[in-house]
């Protein structure tokens, strides 16, 4: 518990200080600024195979966030009531850093490996709705 | 842009405080500690009514994340393809923590005036796959 509340501590300071030297570039009157790019995935895993795909799919994602300066964030979620649906919400700075993270080996790796445990794939791309205060999941002001 | 990004900084600076006043309990094995709620809601909007219900609904996130100390986040999107298609990413710190938000005054008046506005609305409970690393969305490493 308290490991776990330090690295969240850890996690946060470090995202802090990527945003000073980053930022997340959201605001389309900005002249050539490129628009973050932002998806949920979803996902039907074949039963037969979850556990082993969530395996590949917790080593793909650490991988992306902590090796592609262009991955925001990927928080992979399942469903309560259907464990074989996987929810993915990802972040990424823009299209280009979307489109580097496709050529990854870990990328490669994860999308060899589970293409015959993958019974559906949804790519939804979607739209902060209050990208004027903020980049959205960062909300926590007190 | 810039004031954007100096947002966004102190946004995650206080998270960051918050973090560490009040952790995020996720760890079931740690006697008393209750598990995070994380939650999508998938709301389809009357078109008519989008522009306002979008203005209500902002202004019900912002006050539930300054004012609740158990909303850990609520990041609201829309689908591209489908404007009228809201999905919102709620976290909150347990249970407990959702049920005031429910008996907060901004709650409550989201609701009563978004009621007409709403065409359908499905809860779905949600798990975090990698939640023993994190909590699940502060990801970024370097």
């Amino acid at each position: 518990m308290r490991a776990q509340k330090s690295k969240l501590t850890f996690l946060l300071m470090t995202l802090t200080i990527f945003s000073f030297g980053q930022g997340v570039k959201k605001d389309k009157s900005d002249s050539g600024a490129q628009e973050m790019m932002i998806r949920i995935a979803a996902i039907e895993v074949d039963s037969n195979y979850l556990n082993e795909y969530l395996d590949i799919l917790k080593g793909e994602t650490e991988a992306s966030v902590k090796l592609e300066p262009g991955v925001v964030c990927i928080y992979p979620m399942f469903q309560k009531e259907h464990p074989t649906y996987i929810r993915l919400l990802e972040i990424y700075t823009n299209k280009e850093a979307y489109e580097t993270h496709l050529t990854t080996s870990h990328f490669k790796y994860y999308k060899e490996t589970t293409l015959k445990m993958v019974k559906s794939l949804k790519l939804i791309d979607m739209e902060a709705i209050d990208a004027e205060t903020m980049p959205g999941i960062f909300t926590k002001l007190n």
